[in-house]
């Protein structure tokens, strides 16, 4: 019963590779804070591709409702993709029809620096949310941004984004296909949720591999799901979440667009959103360890990920988490409760090469040794429900002092 | 946009008036704890009839899988309940066929007391989990329990059934029907929590009325899903939650069978459900204040249930109550991530009577009147969708240090 060992957060931050075809710049407009950058502009080469996928909220932001606007039209060559304006400091998610006319203000501007349509720019927004956006102050430093623009902007960009975030959350990998490199790089912003108001997760994917929308979009999907739709922080859902994965296609570049030559460049996109979605769970304000939650053995993907998703987010399995408690009796609580099939009989719970409940029923193990794993920074438990062979994967973070001062204090 | 006002938890505890037909007494076994009742005998006159409603747990205990299997066979007269035994201390849940077992021998041993059959015998149990019960212990506690059995025994009874409650939960109504008195009393243990393995919760009801099981089922359903499975302290669902309403029908107390005799009844009984649970997420452990989250203007009801459980269980609601921080952006996140249909246009927010989003947009108010409803112990929120016409309410407790400290402790 062993898991998969995902990689520890590394105590430096790579630098990111460039991606022919994209070039980015960052500027400080003065959304919600001084001194500091909270404006990304970033332009594609004619012939990018994109793929998104974004918040199931039934309120989502204006920019969120605007990418998907523009990703549904987006199937001929002049609705592709030339420019991306992401703002920090302000959601612009519950601000109704001034909202909507900010973000379609600042596509206009952006298009114009891009010599493209409108509906050929991309938005992103994150920070407080309710409060009307200052689109006037993005509009207004887009223009010294574009004379900025470089294709080693990526750094800069994943600073631009953050929010209260710990530090920046990049990723890179390199792929193969046709015999050729291609690269995949990626920034994310976390759901740290220090702040009541700042609970959105945004990715940044880029690639300089030639990919058709159809084959873009799935493969986005795929990751996502396995990636950054499966971590909890806590548990909520913003009305602003939203990953975006463009690919230049810019030459020399791999054409991917088959399963011959796709199965190298889906492993590093996988690869790549593992990264961030790690950082993301374990850079949650007051976190001090991640469970990752394996449940196989389930009836099917559904069971296993109501499984797994159920102890990812039990308060009282992420208490315990945070004392370093290897309580099994809340693991299975919460599994039990999830609605998944189980057959109590033929369950298996361990935590890394312990076993700890054999047949639904507890085995004879050392406390010390399971709390020996319970210390660790990463605690990986697998579930095993008995029924069939579909798995699911979680992240989760604890649930500590930290979070609740971070969160039970008044709005600064 | 006023909601109705809930009765705070008074400072002492009612005592309970005595039900026709029921005899209780209680023990002290040493389950697990020296020097306290952790065994509850009760006896029911012939022609009592039952109803119950049981955890959703898929890895339900003995002691529910139990009761399951007599409620359904219970269509008869001979296999009318006769008894109740509960214990606390230990839940018999991942006890495996040893807890089956346990349970039926339990059954047999009161069956004797009652004279009766097993299948009339009905238990709970409530405490740590995957530990065997200790069953001979409860069974050698049953016949000096016998000989103790009195009328008035439903306040020793409401502190046998406690595990780490800061007191006990009980609640008494009366109602006339054809003419005649009768009377619903109840008494519960929360889902306080403090405790890994402690997080049932249990309610017995009784009434002297003369109630057909049909009608029985179908009030306490109706009265169970407005009440017990409308609170949250921490969105965790045990393997023991079990409610159970028993009805003795002795002399001289009123037949319910009809919908003419029957609304006092079911107010009656609303009333006393009511009051359980509001006691058991107010004595929540870690808890300082309970929320109580209206939600109307759904599409339908289930919708309604929807988004008032998801702001019920988000834990950023939670840490701002706790905070006393009227963060309607955090209610609002919360239900549009809930999948309940909203109209964003027409949604409304209210704290108490003052309005704080209309049109889904922040009105003018004044923070300091806000926080000052924030800051009470109990915090009336109703959210409009502006769909429909369904609504649903919701009441849970604030998440806390206390709530962090006492579930991240190792278990002692």
């Amino acid at each position: 019963m062993s898991t998969t060992v995902s990689p520890l957060a590394p105590k430096h931050v790579p630098e990111l590779p460039a991606i022919a075809g994209v070039r980015l710049a960052t500027a400080q407009a003065g959304i919600r804070y001084a001194n500091r950058t909270d404006v990304l502009l970033a332009l594609f080469d004619e012939g990018t591709t994109a793929a998104g996928v974004f918040t199931r909220s039934k309120c989502p932001s204006a920019p969120v409702e605007w990418c998907r606007a523009q990703l549904k039209s987006g199937k001929s060559a002049k609705n592709l993709p030339r420019a991306l304006v992401v703002n920090s400091g302000n959601a612009n998610a519950f601000t109704g029809k001034s909202g909507r006319a900010a973000t379609r203000l600042t596509a206009e501007i952006a298009a114009k620096a891009a010599h493209c349509k409108p509906g050929q720019v991309f938005l992103a927004s994150t920070g407080v949310i309710g409060v009307p956006l200052p689109d006037a102050r993005i509009r207004a430093a887009l223009p010294a941004a574009r004379a900025r623009l470089s294709a080693g902007g990526l750094d800069a960009a994943s600073h631009a984004i953050l929010t209260t975030d710990v530090g920046p959350k990049v990723a890179a990998a390199a792929f193969r296909a046709g015999g050729r490199r291609g690269r995949v790089v990626g920034f994310a912003k976390g759901a740290g949720m220090i702040h009541p108001d700042m609970a959105t997760m945004l990715a940044f994917l880029m690639t300089d591999a030639e990919i058709p929308p159809p084959f873009l979009k799935a493969a986005l999907r795929r990751a996502a799901d396995e990636t950054f739709n499966a971590i909890s922080v806590d548990g909520d859902t913003s009305t602003n979440d939203t990953v975006l994965l463009l690919a230049s296609g810019a030459s020399g570049a791999p054409r991917i667009g088959g399963a011959a030559d796709a199965g190298d460049f889906k492993s590093a996109l996988l690869s790549v959103c593992r990264e961030l979605a790690w950082r993301i769970v374990r850079d949650g304000e007051g976190a001090t360890r991640v469970m990752e939650v394996l449940v196989r053995g389930a009836a099917n993907e559904r069971d296993a990920r109501l499984a797994a998703h159920a102890v990812a987010t039990s308060p009282l399995v992420k208490t315990a988490l945070h004392g370093g408690d290897p309580n099994w009796g809340r693991i299975l609580a919460a599994v039990g409760r999830s609605g998944a099939r189980i057959s109590p009989a033929r369950a298996h719970l361990a935590a890394g090469p312990l076993c700890l409940v054999e047949g639904g029923l507890p085995v004879s193990y050392r406390e010390r040794d399971a709390a020996r794993i319970f210390a660790r920074e990463r605690v990986p438990i697998t579930i095993d429900l008995g029924v069939g062979a579909a798995r699911a994967r979680v992240l989760t973070s604890d649930l500590g002092h930290d979070y609740v001062s971070l969160n039970a204090d008044y709005r600064s």
